[in-house]
């Protein structure tokens, strides 16, 4: 038999998953950018975001636009929303409560309106947090016509006027468009990981700009290696985004889609937390909770719920795709949740950074777990005459290595995949992944297809 | 679209499930006018115990007489027992064991006697329990031919006559017949539910006029008002009752039922204990297991076993009718079974009612645990437009009611019931029925038929 | 019906499973005897080890040869290794290392050698072991051409001459063969039970004598009394001995293998350990698990892993047997393993007699495991009418016999064996068999072939 292996078809990535103190440092510069550009489900602080990504790292990312108006699924793509000022203004014409000091100080999506009105009738249309008196909340009226300012406790109860001028300058356009990015870099085969995330929130770090940059710099890094898989990243508003996005596809796109994320709330200080697929099973979730059991990261599993983010369009039970959610806190379950807290100094770059890591992990086990059909199943094959036992010596744990050897032959029997055999094994994926490669080089491996 | 929904089609039952003191002690009134009726297998004491339920509470109860010597599945129905008189007395003429004082003093199916007899000859014939020498024990020899009479330990110590008469004035008529009641509340569908509960115990409150009664007034609420699922209550002695009922049935009739209950030991003080069905997985064990536990009753929940009460008919494997067991404590498991002391005085008024309670929450979740497809299950259909989010405000918990139209929208698949989805999501039954109503109020729901 | 049974079908064996203190004492007296012959892979000492069995328990033994060279799956035959003499002498004539006082003092399937070497030329061919200083290793290299010594740490540290002479009078025959045994016990049906033991090693008491001793004296056993089941003992050297008894099987003669053992480790003092199956649920699997709970036996059980004895080649993936080693502690995890503490001393009689007992234990469930169908499964068959409830008396524990009639008659539905049914039931299998007997006697089951 010939000895010498083919180069191994797995090639590690050329950039480290560790943790780089630089890299964190550099996300979140990119975070400050993005957090005073003013979003919203639609308009143009959407097409600035995206712009600026496109700019910075992602020169191949598409930016559609889908007109108002047009039906997707069981919706409607609204009218575009511009904004050009909002306030609250004394007699005297201090501004009280201004759209320029803080995105947030608008209510989401507010029709316009300038009027002067009684502190009274202005009442309604306020909304602050008496527990948290200091922060403004974040909130948005998306599908109910309205109009309304969002403040700090503190500023409301200081407000004292009988009358106030009220102007919120904007503009509902249902000749406008809806606008989001896709990024799609193609790898040795069609089968995809999607990476979708919401960029329609203004002025939060956590939520969502730190799952935009995390995504975005992920995507920058695979666009400069090869891969094998297929990844395809998609920026949009949420709820409105995805289901846009779903009506644009066919069953067979659709069906390229192996393994999806939704990358959100990667920039806070808690624990990973991964949420289910609605399958509950699929490999994402097999290949999740891997990388975050073995690789020590303190987290939490959770089954699929149908509220969150993104994931409820991507696994609503007409798709049923395989996507989860790779998040930190979940949503709603940190005080600095949708308030004017979540700001740039609550994400740190570190948490930038190890959370980057993760998604580079996952990504590295994704890439590299294939099935494989044993050549020489009746008995085992004679390994030492391959030059597979002495080969392994002085790589790594010898031990470890002959046994993943002795593990991968047993069972690549087409009903596991490397993955499976890590976990029956305990061994490191990346060790059996390396075996996989010597066998491969030995042909006493061949390829399967993916398991359907 | 219209936003005027059609009625719901799960109708709350009128009659509430709640405890009330009242109902309680009627339903131990009725069991305090049974008890002094001699029952055993066969003969007057069942057809008048029949009657009873009749006049009462059921007068669309049908009585089957099936003649002696009809053969039934392996089994042939037995000569009718009649009795008259049975007693031991003294030269003196005094009766010191009289069956006019109570029912459990003759050996069940007793052969005819009456000689003089040495206390020698007497004691083979006598049947007392020394570690309770006040209790009178039930026994019987329903197969085996034979005579005796049952006796507390204490009347047996004090025999001391050399001479007894003994008498039992007894027929076994081998032209009589097998007495039973049978019951069918149809429903608007086929399926059927049947509660099944053995009336052949003298004496005996517990077992088994507290299931006696407790059926009988479920029965009896049913008749009063509508019900999707049509309902079948069989009263009949017990082994040999279920034999010939099964005897008389065809595949067809048996297809109908779709899930069954035997009512028994329903009247003492201990937690409920639900006996699974040998199936182990049925619908009807999912149901009372989610009921027993939702709505917090003490509780067992026991794998089937192939002894106990007529379970071990339906359940055979040639039937292997989704049938189970729900009762308070087990037979054999509290020490007035089968004595004296399982009388009107241990079956409590309030523990007939909880059973009774218990019983009508297993209704109420057997008639909503329906299964629909969602209808629009490509992305989440557009609750507001639809009046959806703002219709379920004041309706008790609007958190809770919207994350049901979630969970429903996400789960009918075709793989879930809406018991599934109550387990699944851990909201009460009952709210997600309702979330069920609303979704097909406004077409997003379409039934299903009933899982085979 | 009449009552007069047929004799049952499955004979308790005349052999009972119970330790007996002469039977240890019988089998280690064989292993005394085998001790000193100079095993390896190949050569005299295997045909002299499976002369004795033939001579001492098994007449029937075949012995088979496969000359030097074979192909055997991905393997060939080696070389016949000949030793008549090893040993390390000073220039004084006097034998340091001689392999006449133990046979683990050459390294296995040494090439020849005859020269004078100084201490450091010798060195790298010397295996000792530091943190056992007085123990000689066990050493071969089977596969890669080499000569070597093995001796104690303090033979060692005593070597201080600057010359010594060494000499490995052995030969590597390739027109040789390899040698192995093969008994077959055929029974009422062809299903099979294959046992397995290496007898490749030279001086080992534990690893692998025991394995041989127990094999061999329940292969006497059982040929002296009747079985249902076929019988294959397969003694053979380790690896290239199963590989080349597996090459010549057919698809035929491996379908016919139903359950296996690899017999191994089995004189030590630790406790059982089972190593399933690749299989993993394989009847085999329940068996064994079965008995080492329900006989009391302190034990572990482990799932498969592809290393250890022979199972590796029984379970590779292509033949997939279900095959399991029962052992007591396992390779590598006792410190006497691979050394001479692994003597006559270490292997005691009693451990030897409660192994042969453990198997004898497996052997009868194998034996009575079988599937039937309850012939009257609509409804309880009347026992009583059939002596069935009567004819237990005095049977051991009535009730539990009683109770065993209602499980078995319950359960076999084509989907359990009674294996199963005594595991559900909590019932000894024994008193499970006994019923399905009394069953089979009384024409209410009907046997069912094997499950596939």
């Amino acid at each position: 038999m010939q000895a010498a292996p083919a180069p191994p078809p797995f090639a590690e990535p050329a950039v480290a998953a560790a943790t780089a103190p630089d890299r964190g440092e550099t996300l979140h510069a990119l975070l400050r950018e993005l957090y005073p550009v003013p979003r919203s489900l639609t308009g143009d602080g959407v097409r600035q975001t995206l712009r600026l990504l496109q700019q910075r790292l992602l020169p191949g990312l598409r930016i559609h636009e889908v007109p108002s108006g047009t039906p997707v699924l069981d919706w409607t793509v609204p009218a575009e929303w511009r904004i050009r000022d909002a306030y609250v203004a004394t007699p005297e014409g201090e501004r009280v409560v201004d759209w320029h000091a803080h995105n947030l100080h608008v209510l989401g999506y507010s029709q316009p309106v300038h009027s002067w009105v009684t502190l009274d009738e202005l009442r309604p249309h306020l909304y602050a947090l008496p527990a948290q008196p200091d922060l403004i909340p974040y909130r948005t009226s998306y599908y109910h016509a309205g109009w309304g300012f969002c403040l700090s406790q503190r500023q409301l109860d200081a407000l004292d006027e009988p009358l106030y001028e009220v102007c919120i300058d904007t503009e509902l356009d249902p000749h406008g468009s809806l606008t989001y990015g896709e990024l799609l870099l193609p790898g040795d085969v069609e089968d995809e990981v999607l990476i979708s995330c919401h960029i329609c929130h203004p002025a939060l770090a956590n939520d969502n700009l730190s799952g935009l940059v995390v995504a975005a710099h992920l995507a920058q890094a695979l666009s400069q290696r090869p891969h094998r898989l297929s990844y395809r990243f998609v920026f949009s508003p949420g709820t409105i985004g995805p289901i846009t996005w779903l009506s644009r596809q066919t069953p067979a796109s659709l069906a390229r889609i192996r393994y999806g994320l939704v990358a959100t709330l990667l920039g806070g200080p808690g624990a990973f937390c991964y949420k289910r697929t609605r399958l509950g099973q699929a490999d994402i979730d097999r290949v999740v909770a891997h990388v975050l059991r073995r690789e020590g990261y303190p987290h939490e599993l959770r089954d699929f719920v149908p509220y969150g983010y993104d994931e409820r369009q991507y696994c609503s039970p007409g798709f049923d795709l395989p996507v989860g959610c790779l998040s930190r806190t979940p949503h709603g379950e940190f005080p600095e949740y949708h308030t004017s807290a979540d700001n740039c100094a609550f994400v740190r770059p570190e948490q930038l950074d190890e959370s980057l890591a993760l998604y580079e992990q996952v990504v590295q086990v994704l890439e590299g777990n294939q099935r494989y059909q044993n050549q020489q199943p009746y008995g085992e094959p004679q390994l030492g005459r391959r030059g597979l036992y002495g080969a392994v010596k002085g790589q790594g744990n010898p031990r470890e290595a002959e046994m993943a050897l002795l593990w991968v032959l047993s069972f690549t029997d087409g009903q596991h995949d490397l993955l499976a055999i890590a976990e029956r094994s305990g061994l490191p994926f990346a060790v059996v992944r390396r075996a996989a490669d010597q066998l491969l080089g030995a042909d006493l491996l061949a390829p399967l297809p993916a398991a359907v």
